[in-house]
Parts: C-alpha cells; sequence; structure tokens
C-alpha cells in the first residue's frame, strides 16, 4: 500500500484497484469514459468518499475532453452517481474551477487533487494518532467499521491513517473491524489492508462492535465519514451510528478522521444529508424475494462526536464545537 | 405455523423441523438418539429459547431409556450444547424431576413442557400485545431481531407472539426485521414466519436497525431473551444491545417477550452469564482466514429495558422493578 494507488491517472484513462474483487485478487481496471467511470462508482468498483473526491476530479478531466454537447450530460450524470458523500461533487468542483484555461489545466488541478489526498491523509493521520495517545493510557485498541483506509482514498487512508501512525508510534494494540454488511468492505478490504500492514486484528459480525466496547476490549473508535454538516453531525456508512452510542455508553472516545473536504458548509444537521438506498438485492444474496429498505448511510448525532480529525484541526462537537 | 409443531415427539423419537435448510425447504429431521439431538443443537437445526427447552425435556425422556451407564454422560452432554440459554437445563429440570416415577413418567413430564410451550406463549403474546396497544397510539410499527417466532418455540412464538396478537387486535401495521448476522435466522425465518401470518415487513441489516429507530419507522422494539438475570439484564442474540440503546435514544419501548422459564434467578448480572462464542467460520463465509470473536449474544442492561413480558406478568427493568 502507499505504492499502489487506488485510483490514478495514466495517458488519458484512469487505472483503478476494482474493490469489488478484494481480496480474493487485485484487479486493476482501466476506465477510458465518463459512463464507465459512473459505472464503477455505483456498483462500488470504486468507493471511499476521499476516493470518489478524485474520481470526481478525474472524471471531470475526461468529461472536458468530450464534445461539448457530451460534456454537461456527463457531468451530470458523474455528480449524481452516488447522492451521499460530498467528496465526488467537490472533486468535480475542484477540477472544473479551471475550466475556463483549458482541458489541459482542468486535468493539471485534478492531478493535484491526488497529490494532495496523500498529504492530507498522512497530516489527519499524525494529528488523530497524537490526539488518541495523548488522551488514553497505554496501548490502544481501536473499532473500526467499514473501509476508511488506503482503499478509500488515494492513498494511506484517514481512519486506518490514523491507525498506521499509532502503529508507528508503538501505541497500537490491535483493531476490531466490523464486517460491514451488505457489502463487506470491513471484511475483505480492511482486513486485508491491516494485514498488509502487519497489524493484529479481529474480524466481528457488525452488532458485536457494541459488545466489543461494553467488554472493554476497544478503548477508542475510529471511522471515516462521507459528509459531515455544519453542526458536526457525522454521515457515515450504515452502522457508524449505533457503534457512536455504544462508545458513548462505555465511555470510550469515538473520532471521525476525514478531510476538511468532507465537511459540507452548506447543511446544518444529518436531516439534511440525501441519503443512498441500495438494492435490496445486496442484503437478500441468494434469498427469496422480500421487501427490504438497504440504507447505505446513517448520521451519527454531534453530541455523540468526540472528536473529527481533519489535516488541519482537531474538532469537538460533543462539546458543543460546530465544524462550520 | 401453529399446525405443524417446531420440535414434536413421535413413537420414541423426536421429529423436528431443520431450521438450517429454512427458508428453501421444509424439512423434518427425526431423531433417536441423545448424540444426534447434541448435534441438532450444536448446529442450530434447533434453536430459540423455549424450543431448547423443549428439547432438553424430550432428551432427557430419551437418556432415561438408556443403559445407566451412558444416561449420566448423555445428559451432560445435552446440558452443555449450548451454555447460554437457561431454557436448556431448565426443560433436563423438568423432565428429570420425575426420574424416579421411571421412564414413562419423565416422558409425560417431558410431553407436559410441550403442552404449556404453546400455552404460555400465547397468553404472553396476548399480555405483550395489549400492553403496547394501551401504551402506544395508533398503528403499531416492530422493530425486531433474530427469531422468537413459533420456529423458536414449540409454537406460537413469543416476540412474533406479541405480533401475532397485535395483527389479531388490528393494531399492527409493519414489522422492521434485522437479518441477524451471521446465520441470519432473522432474514431466514422471521420474514418466512411473517410472510406466512400475512404481515407486512422490511428486511434490514443489523446495524440498520438504529437507523430505523431514529428515523421514527418503528414506534416499538420486541424481541426474545435467552436468559435474563434477577437484575433485569438481558441476554439475547447478538445485536439485541445496539438496538436497545437506540431505543432508548428514540424514546421507543424496548420490550423482551419470554416465558418465566427464561429467568434465571441463580445470577445476579448479565456480567454472570456466559456468552457463547462460536466458530468464525460462521462470519467468515468464503473469506480468507482471519482472526475473529463470533459472540452468539449480548448483554442489553436492565436500565433500557423498558418492559419484560411473561406468561405471568409485566416486569419494568428501566423503572427499576427487578424480575427476581
Amino acid at each position: 500500500m502507499g505504492v499502489v494507488r487506488t485510483i490514478d491517472w495514466q495517458d488519458f484513462h484512469i487505472v483503478a484497484i476494482d474493490q469489488t474483487r478484494l481480496p480474493d485478487e487485485v484487479v486493476l481496471m482501466a476506465i477510458f469514459t465518463v459512463e464507465d467511470l459512473v459505472d464503477a462508482i455505483k456498483r462500488l468498483a470504486i468507493r471511499g468518499a476521499p476516493a470518489l473526491g478524485a474520481a470526481g476530479a478525474l472524471g471531470a478531466a475526461m468529461a472536458v475532453r468530450d464534445e461539448p454537447r457530451y460534456r454537461d450530460r456527463d457531468l451530470a450524470a458523474l455528480r449524481a452517481a452516488r447522492p451521499t458523500a460530498v467528496n465526488l461533487a467537490w472533486g468535480i468542483d475542484q477540477a472544473m474551477s479551471r475550466f475556463d484555461d483549458g482541458a489541459d489545466a482542468v486535468l493539471a488541478a485534478a492531478l493535484a487533487v491526488l497529490e494532495a489526498d496523500g498529504v492530507r491523509n498522512r497530516a489527519l493521520g499524525e494529528r488523530g494518532a497524537r490526539w488518541l495517545a495523548e488522551h488514553l493510557d497505554g496501548p490502544i485498541t481501536v473499532q473500526t467499521h467499514c473501509n476508511a483506509g488506503a482503499l478509500a482514498c488515494v492513498e494511506w487512508g484517514t481512519a486506518l491513517g490514523v491507525v498506521r501512525s499509532l502503529h508507528a508510534l508503538g501505541r497500537l494494540r490491535h483493531v476490531y473491524v466490523d464486517e460491514t454488511r451488505p457489502l463487506l468492505q470491513g471484511a475483505r478490504l480492511t482486513t486485508w489492508e491491516l494485514a498488509g500492514m502487519g497489524v493484529d486484528h479481529t474480524l466481528v459480525v457488525d452488532s458485536a462492535g457494541a459488545s466489543v466496547l461494553a467488554r472493554g476490549l476497544a478503548n477508542a473508535v475510529v471511522v471515516g465519514a462521507d459528509r459531515i454538516t455544519a453542526n458536526g453531525d457525522v454521515v457515515n456508512k450504515i452502522g457508524t451510528y449505533p457503534l457512536a452510542l455504544a462508545a458513548a455508553r462505555a465511555g470510550v472516545p469515538f473520532v471521525v478522521a476525514a478531510p476538511e473536504s468532507t465537511i459540507d458548509a452548506t447543511l446544518e444537521s444529518g436531516a439534511d444529508v440525501e441519503i443512498e438506498v441500495r438494492d435490496g438485492r445486496e442484503v437478500l444474496g441468494g434469498l427469496p424475494e422480500t421487501a427490504t429498505l438497504n440504507l447505505a448511510f446513517d448520521v451519527t448525532p454531534a453530541d455523540l462526536v468526540t472528536a473529527i480529525v481533519t489535516e488541519d484541526r482537531i474538532i469537538r462537537p460533543a462539546s458543543g464545537q460546530r465544524p462550520a
């Protein structure tokens, strides 16, 4: 990890790891059109809020090379590929801010988004690890949910960036990983990344995360975020909210590691965020057809969020501090 | 349902539905030895606290027909087949209380356990439904976890007994069903039972249960229990505790439906209950080998339990009332 980027640009096309094929095989996809990029995002072959920011930026660089009559359609489709993570639209906007300077300038802005991702993640990982190391005594066992690792970013990771830095500081004991139904990003991706880092870890079903905390097995929760609203509510993968409830009950800090681009100052609270509802077949697997509600994200209220760590600062929503 | 018993006795052997084969097919197992019964219990072909009580009683009736040198070994193996539900040992003890009167008396006591199960469940279902109907206005949408239906009992069900009675009262709108990883008792068994009752229902991943409550989609949680301690702590399928946290935060009543035999007056609190840890392969499925912690149950602290409904009474642990 850190050498192969999750998503990158090569000779006028995107190269990205197909995350649906992990951990069985590491397959690189070559994506030559915005249409194929949108498809890869919808089926979660490319996923994770910061990686979606990079995908948005690179997709914009592709779109501006289209014939003008296709460009707006492609940009709209890309912007709408997934509704909840703010980073996708943010990445498009970053690249398109150079539109008046021509296609090469848009590409340069997109590549700058990719470069900045790794730098930002290292900075926030360091800051989060130092904060935890100062606030907790002795070895730290982290509980995490979903995948906020290198695979969710261009490289390094956000929540797993904090884990990497704790490991480098010699303060990390163990990581508990929620499997993250229905698509198992924890079981498939996070365990694979932790094994690659040489970090001891244990996989649990999502609903056991609360028991891990109640039993005192972990003394910190660290997760990523798809959107953080002005009041400090955190929208993240479904299952984050019950973990935050359990952390509060156990007196364990609940830490959100996310770049500043995840903070959406235009929305006051989590109630204003559109929560993606995905196809019920993801839940059913091979089971007989029945009605489902496949919410992809949930809202953790600000009062349960001990700290938000970004590349620039630490925000304490549970203490009344607002991100915006 | 209600006609075919989940577990029954016929001509010196046990007949039971193999719950691992549902919902694909309804297969009846014929069990002729305690060894085969223990195997069926361990692999959850027979499961659910009240059904385990019946299995314990019928297993004892089988064991007392063994040669004496095998009897104690068989009873010990049966008692240890699963550690967390108190009902298994309770069922054995009910049947064995007639040991001095001979094998036929033990069998008669075991059959009485089966008869009483349906009567008890109807009584507690009625009581729970009336309590909810009195405490809530308008149509009631229930969130449940795992399977505490007819399949978890001899017939009728505990949590789903409450649902049946609410349905009969005309007060039930809808049921949200947690899938219940890793073995999907909610997705496989509860949806199958609800479809059979003609009750509208929606399946969600376990970690979405908290969001169902936060969004006001359900106005009651009703679950079963595997063991209830003297202080009112409730040991039930893993995932019950985070649902109770979310119910408390949402101001939704958290109701536990269980027979009196589930109350273990010998243990003061949930911390005293042995929590079964099952094989990690249940969690991994086909994923690469990695360390797991497959806790089968969790502990919901008494202060989160609005009401416990039994065949005899309503207990209010969150208001300081103790079951024993």
